[in-house]
């Protein structure tokens, strides 16, 4: 098999996705054995100015289906940003895990030099398909999956980097 | 421009390693204009049985040239553990970003089925190289980098997601 768009994004985020999924579910058991509030893991944060896990998990979120709707030129589902707790979030993970593996893989391939343009902190940045993808979205989830991670990881929550690699 | 396995890996990996030391820079200056020792943010870590800060960067040294040259069938350099400051770590990550800059794209191009084996905690792992690549390599990388930054960050150095990005 060759390397393509498609094999370097949708199946790789879905496995990050799986992934902060497990971890996430760790953290939550952990919270009911020790009888910890759920709400002090989901408000936990590693700087006052950072965002906490919930929004940590909803980015990686919304970055992955962006990603994928944007080299695949689809619409991406819109999800508010309501979670109030670990099931809440697992619910919004595989939403977005469910629409990336619906997305076919032929609308991906291909998609080196499309045109992305993102508006961030209100300017417009253009990419291109692959810049975007390699330079841009990958590491942008795996900074937030990471980022909860070491949240739950700071917290005392028993988990190794293997829980983040998952099957690779 | 096609996407390929040296598109994805080389230049990506250097990427990373850029904005790395840029973010230790940030690290370092912050350290003193604060008059901190800067003994104090390597040897920081978010939780005891963490790795500090410094073992952060050198982990994301050695799992990125490991690529490089497992991926090219090459020999990678070794570096000694033994950085005791932020120009040591500089200087690490800069040897790693020379090795894998002199690597010719040609030698990575067409290793998607390379067989790599990985010796961890002991144990043979074997792997084929796009899946080395990119459900170990990558995200391996960017564990390590992003939890250097979280490090710093937890610490009060003002750095934010763009650092961690830098161009793409």
């Amino acid at each position: 098999m060759t390397i393509s768009m498609y094999t370097a994004s949708a199946p790789r985020l879905v496995n990050a996705l799986k992934n902060l999924a497990a971890i996430l579910a760790k953290g939550e058991a952990h919270a009911a054995a020790r009888k910890i509030d759920p709400a002090v893991f989901l408000s936990a944060r590693l700087f006052p100015d950072m965002f906490p896990l919930t929004k940590q998990v909803q980015i990686a979120c919304d970055v992955a289906k962006g990603t994928v709707a944007r080299l695949a030129d689809m619409e991406a589902p819109k999800h508010e940003d309501s979670e109030q707790s670990f099931g809440d979030l697992q619910a919004r993970i595989a939403k977005v895990v469910a629409f990336i593996e619906a997305v076919p893989a032929e609308r991906i391939v291909g998609s080196e030099e499309r045109r992305i343009v993102l508006t961030i902190r209100g300017e417009d940045t253009v990419f291109q398909g692959m810049q975007y993808l390699l330079g841009w979205a990958l590491p942008n989830v795996y900074f937030h999956v990471t980022t909860a991670y070491a949240i739950l990881r700071h917290n005392g929550v028993e988990i190794g980097k293997k829980d983040f690699l998952g099957k690779p």
